[in-house]
């Protein structure tokens, strides 16, 4: 089916995304987890809000819309069997091990490569392996809205409509222009992307009702990415290029780790989308989160009377909005204590004041620097 | 030697002390210090500061005036054979074993009136098993000016000259009538005992002067108490007799059990001193404290250069004042936090903030009620 045809003769259910693929970037160690998460078991492979990882989580979001085999999942040699375990409906050929981490950008222009060889006309999807979406149906309308807009040429994001003047997060401005719209929602085209704001200006961004949280959703068609990445970063279109011409062949492995070694990192945001040209943004308002650290974990997970967050045995006293995460099955006891988050895991205990839970990474750099490897 | 004789003919050294008697009673199980104290491993069995149990360092502080043969140690079943173990040069009749715990009135009564059946005319010591003391010169030189007090028949109470209006200790306050005096201190009738008070009323207390913190050290004559306690609580003094006089004897364990079973409770403060006349009390400036509670304990150990007190593996980023004890070996990272104490054993995890330092009694209590043994 083509995608001129795909707007009228779609069926009932989602229509728009019937032929939709995915990539799944699983990159990252989510280092403001630690400890929980380490280099060995980054958080999207951490069933942190429920049963399943992250990634399978994602996964499952997608399953509607995009069956197993058009659903690529990119990661790092060091989690490409935790991830074929992980996901064991995958075909194999779908787990896209990258030789090193260069960032979002090529890795995402690589899957977008292999999927424009083996379907010209795709449209695909990209999002983050380690976030939290929770109203479905809305995320899928969503999804449905920039597959439409996608349809028509442009590069588009889905971003959310801020609920807090979060500073952690980067925004999308958008222009009033509707580039596209379905019964379910419209795409307009972004004005710029914008990096982690300080205080005051997310506080204006959230009041001005024009920005959107930048969440790493976008949909494009393949061929419509990898013209922009041609345009804006030619090596990594060449070398993309190259490796996708002989993916499956003898010569993948040594072309690839010779195309990577040259490689310079980028993310897709600041290497692709930033510079160009026809980009749409969906605002939509389904729950997210990226999981990013421990006080926005805490927010996730169900409150007691107390609004305490509890993942574990814990005994208290006059404690209130703290989180606990234990992995050993100790008695935790909490005593006078408002706004902090507890992990036990078996070799190391992290105590932190909700407010500072971003700092967890000056930790993670601290046993860096002094060689303290295995946390 | 009689008491007569002592003050003109004693020794250098420690001259007035040279047949003194010391009782330590080692009861209760610290539960504020909890989870390192339990019930089967009380705070005086634990080595908290330093190589030696608190019970270790109390007979050490009191070896250069009191010799093993005349310390007793006052202990429950539980704790006999941890206290004989750590205490090798201790005669095993001076393990004096109370079937139950009836507070620090009937233990110290006990062990006095054993004293008192070996050496009639014996001046004794008590000295809690758990608190800490760091200045041994000034603290030997008050020994001496209460034996000297005790001597001429007072029941003297060495009392520390506050630091701070601390609301966690009992207070002694003084008269001007000097009762006895040595080249190194005087001691003073005492006015009254006073419970934990107020902030306030704490505040005017270090102000007067007058008032002295209750350390539970007390001199006296062996008769000059049993005396009292004759007086004071019949009945108590009947069964310590009764006790005493069957001791070392097959029945010493029927006649204990039975009499202990029907004894009230009561303090050595409140049974005893309270009410009793000719109390005298020695004003004195060694380093001491109880080792109450998770803030005490973390100002008895080194800071370092942000204030932290650590016995374990800490790495931390902007963390002041906080107290970390570990006893897995576990990696403890504190990030954003200040003034909170956390102590990392096997089975048990706390937090607490230091200012509620004392209501860790409280997750004791719950677990006790949750029926949690073994916590």
């Amino acid at each position: 089916m083509s995608r001129e045809t795909r707007a009228t003769s779609a069926p009932q259910g989602t229509p728009s995304t019937r032929d939709l693929w995915a990539i799944v970037p699983a990159g990252g160690s989510g280092t403001r987890l630690w400890p929980l998460s380490r280099a060995s078991r980054p958080k999207f492979l951490l069933p942190l809000l429920g049963e399943r990882s992250l990634l399978q989580q994602t996964i499952d979001r997608l399953a509607p819309s995009v069956p197993p085999d058009r659903t690529l999942v990119v990661c790092g040699p060091a989690h490409a069997a935790p991830v074929a375990r992980q996901l064991p409906d995958l075909p194999e050929g779908n787990v896209v091990v990258e030789p090193s981490p260069r960032g979002s950008g090529p890795a995402i222009a690589l899957a977008t490569a292999l999927i424009a060889r083996r379907d010209p006309t795709a449209i695909v999807g990209s999002f983050a392996a380690d976030h939290e979406v929770t109203d479905l149906p809305i995320f899928d309308a969503a999804l449905r809205t920039a597959v439409a807009a996608a349809d028509d040429g442009w590069l588009v994001t889905i971003g959310l409509t801020p609920t807090r003047p979060e500073t952690g997060y980067g925004y999308i401005e958008r222009t009033d222009d509707v580039v596209a719209c379905t019964p379910e929602g419209s795409s307009y085209r972004a004005a710029r992307f914008v990096e982690k704001p300080d205080a005051a200006t997310a506080d204006e961004y959230v009041t001005s009702g024009r920005f959107l949280w930048n969440a790493s959703m976008f949909v494009w068609q393949a061929q419509a990415l990898l013209d922009e990445v041609a345009r804006l970063q030619p090596e990594l279109h060449a070398g993309v290029s190259r490796i996708a011409q002989v993916w499956g062949t003898p010569q993948q492995e040594r072309v690839a780790a010779e195309v990577w070694s040259h490689l310079a990192e980028s993310t897709i945001d600041q290497g692709v989308l930033e510079q160009a040209q026809r980009i749409a943004v969906v605002p939509a308002r389904f729950g997210w989160s990226d999981v990013g650290d421990w006080n926005n974990l805490g927010e996730l997970i169900a409150r007691d009377v107390d609004g305490n967050s509890v993942r574990g045995d814990l005994v208290q006293a006059n404690t209130r909005n703290s989180v606990v995460w234990s992995e050993t099955g100790r008695l935790v006891a909490l005593v006078g204590l408002e706004n902090i988050a507890v992990v036990d895991t078996e070799d190391a205990l992290l105590v932190v004041n909700r407010g500072d839970a971003q700092e967890v990474r000056q930790i993670v750099e601290q046993l860096k620097t002094m060689r303290r490897h295995g946390f």
